[in-house]
């Protein structure tokens, strides 16, 4: 009774003892005061200045993979490491990249209409006249063809507007599509479009998403003119992205490669982009139903879906060729544990310029890193060694990070604590999303970065934001889905993973466009180049924190509650679907579709639906439930008079824990994807799945391969449990 | 003990006894038997040839008030009563009405545009080439006026749009306004312009709303085309709706009338429609801040609110007359009752040609009216009396029917069973609104309704819509708000009324213009007319129900039903507000507004609200939990076995039943509007706010006059309790 009482007293004293009685999670009161005064002079370092010339210099000309002026920015940047005192090196990879060689899309019934497939330059942004020198608007991993066919307008190409046209009774069968821009990843809509048998696909961008309908438009405004076209990759990354010929291994000069035919992950019809100005003349050529209301966009034109009697001609050819793909791998290293990990990246290669996306990222790591250096150089190395990386081949598809992580993994998997990624940078509020273990630090983090704008810190307006907008008051991460360098590292090979970037107050259409040039930025973007600041200021604090914390810095509370909200989030959207599913077959029953319809417009009466069965939720929540007590105990260890050597152990352990979230088998179908708890989705793209492999199977109504997916999310659950239990027998 | 289990036993057996044993409410087995027979035959009698036909006389050429053709429309409509047995006649008012002299509206800084203000003819559709027969386009009751000033684009107008200029730091003082037709009865656009100090305002019809976003435009399609102009009027209807000369009472020759001056309920500022094609230059030459974004419309521009550099000069003179408005008085002495009077009603003058609005409802009035003139010539006379009316003048302010029914008010009081009004019809479904002591029997009437295009009842079909909507499997009535000429009977005499109208299958963009047509309606709106003679065979065997029943075909249980629902969303919407300004103010508290703005935009700090104080609402509650008893008493009362006194007087109470929940000092500050259950809202204008007085009160935020509006009603609700028992006691 007496030691219960103890023990009992004990833990109430250290509370979370990794925090305990320290100003920062994973230091002691010594270390982490020590560690706020490093952070405080690391950001007395950052200078906007350079974040502006540093722009200017790398987005002056067009520089996507395989140009000469992205190998001389890769260069560059490697020099610029060298010079602040990093081991800098360039490692090349040979990947697949296709070039348009021809781009033919026309109206050629009923009436006719070529489109012009060319964004004009505009006045003040000498940077848009440019010429040949611009990359051609397209899609990269479209396949080539030539096909002829009606038109059908499909919305954004969802899955929910697939099922729309079917209770419209249209089909796309043999029909090219033409889709919206926005609503899912790009990549998303030539995919369902040829799983529903369509024969090409033209994406537009609507004036209502990011034209006029949102802003004046450029040069006046910072929206997209009527010739803007978002460039980007329809590659199939939610099965793999990277080289699409290497799939899992690096692509290596020697490396084994697949035919072309049989890469996965080439588009299985042509895709191309366009204007709002070209897709006007096509989308006016449309009869048929007219579109529903939420489908219809900013044109001065009633949306028809088709098909026909719109005909289209859609004729595209790429040169297919290897092109080397430069990532920039700078390391200093660590004095205590050169062999912990701390990396930071931000990739260099562009569409176009690229001054946003992704120079503003990439200049801010660099202002970064430099000021790093100069710590360094004043004897304040990091404890742990320092990665930061400048990739290339991001824009086709995550290629530069995907070969390098999949080239260098049962080392990451042994040595990375954790990856942090940007990828441009805006005004307004911090964006940051990522393993949930990372959560507490983070917020920590925002709390000590200072807004340039209103004073207050980061966090402190980001809560502001929340709250106005009916959020809580507490600072969370996003779960990651994909569309930038974290994927490999958090979701192939089970590193923790960090995405960070400021923005709201920076909206424009330039995204992938000949427009997202240096004049554009300064305007619209970050003026002052405060933003950029900022962004370093806060990856480098979570950097240096991650670098030389006593103990690794994961709260395991934040992510139990996290990743239960994610089950509650599973089992309520499983009720919702059994609920709609009911009633569905109610209105069936009753012929309330047919009632309520139009008699006079075609219909296709909905069938009935497979009722949803009761799943067998407990084994997840049975593994949570578990987790939590171990959890509870893990934060009462007192981590403070450990040897030296139980430290290492532990933070050996605290290092592998993200991997235990891990199964090697991967999801279904895409066994690439490896992570548990995050994955982008099958058909969102970019757009995250949590607990992806039970949810994407409830979605897709597979109850068997649901109830296999709940039994592996329990086990990993359940090793996730052993591996903490571990780390407090060797404790206590 | 045995006496209680024989009472129980009886009263399970009787149920509803107006209803008992009976096939209809309202009658007894024998009677309502015959009476589906009579309509039965009624309905056999309705002609789809005469709508067709009456439909293309009556809309041959325009006839707002006070035209030739509206007269001689007039005394056609009364002597085609008169050629079916009816003692019909002509009653004429003599209103103002301003006919547009001069209309001047041009955009005189930064650019320069001059506003055409005309429609265009459109091909195979000669009625649109009338030329200058045709109505200008205006909004009756503007004020004449010649401002010029900076414009400011305020979304709908409404309430909430101006909270949201005000934060936005933006006033319309000494401007003039545009905004967006929709969102609210049009009226409330200058008032509110007005109360927040604009000096003119423009309406636009945004084809969002009803041009080309909604879908193919005149003559391709039925929707507006950039010409097309609403016409309308802007009279303060929600202070009181009629002659604006004559409030409260009837505008015969020798009334004395209001200076134009002192009429309260025209407007304060000049303002004036335009089409989309007028509004875009106006539009476009707005800067200043974006618009929100719910704010746009479907113009290919980019929303600016201003204020200005756009400069608009508005000069509007109107020619101000009294004009005879001719409503037709049609009547069939009932047999039996012939002091009991079921009226009927529609109005018969048009904007232009109202081929929809108003002329397709008054034309299935007709064709109902020709076959119960029918029946009677057969022997078979209503019990009741019956009154057909053709109101004139209801486009410029419900003024017809308004000085009829303040003319007669004392005798319709006492004589009026209840009033069914109709107001244009379509193809669809069927539309119902009005007291819902009258719900129970509409909805068997709709039960025995067949729809036209599906073959099942309009009852059946109108829940299968409302089923796939989201709705419950009932048929209920909506509230009555205003907008057509039940509001003087309801709303100011207390005379139960409905409104009937079948619809959502004929949307289009025609309302008020001159594309309401013929050819338009024949097209787009009821292509068979066979929802014309849906109409006359549901508003027909609605009237020869009230007119025959035995006992007249209330039901109390829905009405309490209802209005206690209304009760609860008052209830709810209180805390809801509670809610909202605490957490509005706790924002402030945290400075989570400013931090959450953009600092590069004006913005205006919010103010602290006044926070909500707790009401008591059990007045109402313990008024409605003691009708409830009594509705419940009332329901277990056998009529059928009463001497003819008891039926004579219960039926009198019963027509006095809808008076009972009026109070004669009105609404405040509108006295004019009696009802203490439904009224427009004095900031929607045609929509309903039910419990207004208690309701709107809390809107403002006057807690005093909420108290005083919850004793008002709660004093009402018991008189009408009395009321029941009264029954109840002489029955018993």
């Amino acid at each position: 009774m007496k030691q219960y009482f103890t023990l009992l007293l004990f833990s109430i004293l250290i509370l979370n003892s990794v925090n305990a009685q320290s100003p920062i999670i994973g230091f002691t009161e010594d270390s982490g005061n020590e560690q706020q005064k490093l952070e405080k002079e690391f950001e007395e370092k950052l200078e906007a200045s350079n974040i502006d010339n540093w722009i200017q210099k790398m987005s002056a000309e067009p520089h996507w993979v395989g140009t000469k002026f992205g190998e001389e920015n890769a260069k560059w940047i490697r020099d610029q490491f060298k010079s602040w005192g990093y081991d800098a090196k360039i490692e090349t990879y040979h990947i697949l990249f296709p070039y348009p060689t021809e781009r033919v899309l026309e109206l050629t019934g009923p009436t006719t209409y070529k489109a012009k497939l060319t964004a004009v330059p505009v006045e003040g942004d000498p940077f848009t006249a440019q010429g040949d020198a611009l990359l051609p608007s397209y899609n990269a991993f479209s396949k080539d063809g030539d096909v002829e066919a009606e038109l059908v307008f499909v919305n954004y190409g969802i899955p929910k507007d697939y099922e729309k046209l079917e209770k419209l009774g249209i089909s796309v069968k043999g029909k090219i599509v033409i889709a919206k821009y926005q609503g899912s990843w790009r990549g998303i809509k030539p995919k369902l479009a040829a799983e529903n048998g369509a024969i090409g696909c033209i994406i537009y961008s609507d004036p209502q998403d990011d034209g006029y309908g949102r802003g004046d438009v450029y040069p006046e405004g910072a929206f997209k003119n009527k010739t803007g076209v978002q460039r980007g990759s329809v590659m199939d990354m939610p099965t793999y992205p990277g080289d699409v010929l290497t799939p899992g291994y690096g692509a290596t000069k020697e490396a084994k490669r697949l035919d072309r035919e049989d890469a996965p992950t080439i588009t299985k019809i042509p895709v191309l982009p366009i204007s709002y100005e070209d897709a006007q003349p096509l989308l006016a050529a449309l009869a048929g139903p007219v579109a529903p209301q939420s489908w219809r966009g900013g044109l001065p034109i009633t949306y028809h879906i088709g098909p026909g009697p719109a005909k289209v001609h859609l004729k595209l050819k790429f040169d297919w060729k290897l092109v080397p793909a430069h990532n920039v791998i700078a390391t200093m290293r660590g004095t205590d544990f050169p062999d912990q990990w701390v990396m930071r990246g931000n990739h260099h290669d562009a569409w176009v310029h690229g001054a946003n996306d992704p120079v503003s990222g990439m200049v801010a790591l660099m202002e970064e890193a430099r000021a790093v250096g100069e710590l360094a150089k004043n004897g304040k190395k990091p404890k742990r060694t320092l990665v930061y990386c400048a990739w290339d081949a991001e824009e086709p598809g995550l290629i530069g990070s995907t070969e390098w992580v999949e080239d260098h993994k049962k080392e990451l998997q042994e040595k990375v604590v954790a990856y942090i990624n940007t990828d441009g940078n805006g005004r307004g509020f911090l964006g940051a999303g990522g393993s949930h273990s990372l959560q507490a630090m983070v917020s920590e983090v925002a709390g000590a970065v200072t807004d340039p704008q209103t004073k207050v810190s980061v966090k402190e307006r980001r809560i502001a934001r929340d709250l106005v907008n009916g959020g809580n008051d507490s600072f969370e991460l996003y779960a990651l889905g994909s569309g930038s360098d974290y994927t490999p590292f958090i979701q192939h090979a089970g590193i923790a993973a960090l995405n960070l970037r400021f923005g709201g107050e920076n909206s424009g259409g330039e995204y992938h466009t000949i427009y997202d040039t240096y004049p554009h930025y300064k305007r619209f973007k970050d003026p002052e180049f405060a933003y950029g600041v900022a962004l370093a200021n806060t990856a480098g604090r979570i950097t240096l924190r991650l670098a030389n914390a006593d103990i690794i810095p994961l709260n395991f509370s934040q992510w139990h509650t996290t990743v239960s909200g994610y089950l509650d989030e599973v089992m309520k959207e499983t009720e919702k679907m059994r609920t709609s599913v009911e009633k569905h077959n109610m209105l069936i029953e009753k012929n309330a579709y047919e009632l309520a319809s139009d008699p006079t417009k075609k219909y296709n009466n909905p069938k009935p639906k497979e009722k949803v069965p009761y799943l067998d939720f407990s084994p997840l929540q049975n593994a949570l439930s578990n987790l939590e007590m171990t959890i509870e105990k893990f934060n009462k260890l007192d981590f403070r008079t450990l040897s030296k050597d139980k430290k290492l152990f532990i933070n050996k352990k605290l290092m592998e824990a993200e991997h235990m979230l891990t199964s090697e088998e991967g999801l279904p179908r895409r066994p690439w994807f490896k992570h548990q708890i995050y994955a982008p989705g099958f058909y969102t793209g970019y757009g995250v799945k949590t607990l992806p492999g039970v949810r994407e199977a409830i979605e897709q109504k597979n109850w068997d391969e649901a109830k296999e997916q709940i039994d592996i999310l329990s086990q990993t659950l359940s090793n996730f449990n052993v591996h903490l239990k571990g780390i407090i027998s060797r404790i206590e």
